[in-house]
């Protein structure tokens, strides 16, 4: 039997199965086992205020550091759904908690679909039952499809670290989506022996520099969440630093995979800031000109359009991101078209791949930062407005 | 002769000539003169780091209060020239205050079009000495075609107080811009007297509700000025109460004319949040509802998709706009679809009109504020993606 990516990492079991939750009949709860001997598992969430009951689970169910399995569904976010919606979350993890013989606190929750729908209990009640059934070494697979919503496939990934353990994971999702579906779900395993704190550290480095820097449409979601569980299975103690480098790794592409089945899209563009003062200064510039409709428009285009670009470089407050605006100097796909602010001799630049590079100098330090997006095209406006809910 | 509504105020004569700056060989430099008694002037210009020379140059001038003349042109908004652009204002403003024998202090400079290129020196020229030549009592509304870029209809508006003194004023553009292009131009006009601290008083009073509150596509351009002259020769004194009240009406009606000419929109969207613990926490949740592509494309496809507009709500940090997500209410076109922060049972919401309500209750205290947004369109992905500089 051969495993899959995010059960090979050892003491990894998973399934997905479909429970009927999503109109389309495809696979839509997905459960991810931690079969030990660690039970050490961290999780960051979404910032957004407005936060589905699975959030807010994961959040009260992690603080300990310890978890047993993630419990997934896919066709419902359980988002904007008060008391009730809370009470099925609750519900849904302690079914689960009782097929595996663990406590309701050591089992983790991620939604998403469709915001302001309670999930049917009876189907998902089934689900989960059969997801239990379903548990398998070579599950991970499943478990992918499973959680996948408007995505054109599924994406899984893995990372051999060659010091005797391993980092698998599974997402769903980008921003930019189908109407009222929340974001992004990843879950990532390893078989490495850590501490919670230091699993916890190492999801925090890996996803600021790469989750944290995927900006698809600028809309954060109420249900975000990245999953990690680790087993200690494979007896080796990993430091923090290869930790954090595996991690990082694994996030990074799965990062990738999500920009690339980003929906609508015909451009990915990565926005490379550098000469700035700070890694925070070279981030929020990034991020101002991912946000640009007109620039993302003009990529959608083919339109090397750098005075859209410096004009949404022009609107980061002064003491976020200080520069001199005589200073600034845009090359986008390699060729500079503009220099000290100003156009320069105007060269042609390809922009038919599907790849586009925009650096952007600020001429006022050492450090940078790249922000991905996509363009905005009239695939996206038809994905996103053709939709009732 | 009849006046046009920019000089019906006593004390101003405009021109609007071609000048062939514009590949179109529409109309694209104006003039607006004030004739006195007084000169007072006022200007609000874009917050945006990377300005055009005409920008610096203009805040230079009316630093003192005083100006007698706005000089404009579109079709070339010389932003990102540097220095050559610069030298190139200063001369066009030398030529006009010559021209008219006053001091080139004295002279307002308002430029829009492509960024990037430098005006043509002769063209330009040309056109300014045509402009004095033409200028005229009824010419506010050749001024008012010579500024416009992708607008399609010009945009004029006329204020009687019934005090004795008037408001006249022009505009072009809107967010939702052709590539490249720079933003909003305004000129006003009045004939009260008043001191040039009261002019901006009233000014910044009238933009901050006024302009400040549309918000077409998030994307701040580097050319945006509003101008205002005031004769004083209606001979009346205005009281700062009544200055601030008729040039907030005079704003207004300029600021919907530019809402409803917003390229490629279907729907002008009014964002009412109350319940806000204050006017600015208000504004906020507007703005970050008005800046999301989901909600926009939802309003294009008729879709009253309150999940994302609550889950945008979400996003604003809680020390901006503090507020219980589980008291959040949504109405849409009178029909309150969300409520304590869930679904209601969801009736049906007529989406049809141009003019669409969202009301967002933030159950949190008493101030509200209103934001005025656009749907996202094909047309708008279109017009902005079709044009290569």
């Amino acid at each position: 039997m051969t495993s899959s990516p995010l059960t090979a990492p050892a003491g990894f079991r998973a399934a997905g199965v479909t429970a009927g939750l999503k109109a389309s009949g495809r696979p839509d709860v997905a459960l991810v086992v931690n079969d030990g001997p660690l039970a050490v598992a961290a999780a960051l969430t979404t910032r957004n205020r407005v936060r589905a009951a699975a959030v807010d689970l994961t959040r009260r169910h992690v603080a300990d550091g310890t978890a047993r399995a993630v419990l997934l569904n896919s066709g419902c976010a359980n988002a904007c759904t008060g008391p009730a919606g809370r009470a099925d979350a609750e519900a849904a993890v302690s079914q689960t908690a009782d097929l595996l013989g663990v406590a309701p606190t050591d089992i983790l929750l991620g939604q998403t679909g469709i915001i302001g729908h309670r999930v049917n209990q009876q189907l998902f009640h089934n689900g989960i039952a059969a997801a239990v059934a379903a548990l398998a070494a070579d599950g991970g697979t499943a478990a992918a499809q499973a959680i996948c919503t408007t995505d054109t496939v599924s994406k899984e990934t893995f990372v051999n670290t060659g010091e005797g353990w391993s980092v698998g994971g599974i997402a769903k999702g980008a921003g930019m989506l189908a109407p009222a579906l929340a974001t992004m779900l990843v879950v990532l395993t390893t078989d490495a022996v850590c501490t919670a704190a230091e699993l916890d550290t190492a999801l925090r480095q890996a996803t600021a520099v790469t989750f944290d820097r995927l900006d698809s449409d600028g809309c954060m979601s109420t249900n975000d969440t990245v999953f990690v569980l680790a087993s200690g299975a494979s007896g080796v103690r990993a430091t923090p630093a290869q930790l954090g480098e595996a991690l990082t790794s694994a996030c990074r592409d799965l990062a990738r995979q999500l920009l690339s089945d980003a929906e609508g899209a015909n451009h990915d563009i990565a926005i490379t800031v550098r000469g700035a003062t700070s890694q925070e200064a070279a981030v929020a510039v990034g991020r101002a000109v991912a946000r640009s409709n007109l620039v993302k428009t003009a990529i959608f285009g083919n339109d090397p359009n750098w005075g859209r670009i410096v004009a949404q470089v022009g609107t980061v407050p002064a003491d976020v991101a200080p520069f001199d605006p005589a200073e600034l100097a845009v090359t986008i796909n390699g060729v500079t078209v503009c220099a000290a602010g100003q156009a320069t001799a105007t060269p042609q630049v390809d922009m038919r791949a599907r790849d586009v590079a925009i650096d952007i100098d600020l001429g006022a330090g050492a450090a940078q930062a790249t922000i991905w997006t996509n363009d905005l095209t009239h695939a996206y406006v038809h994905e996103n407005s053709a939709y009732t809910t």
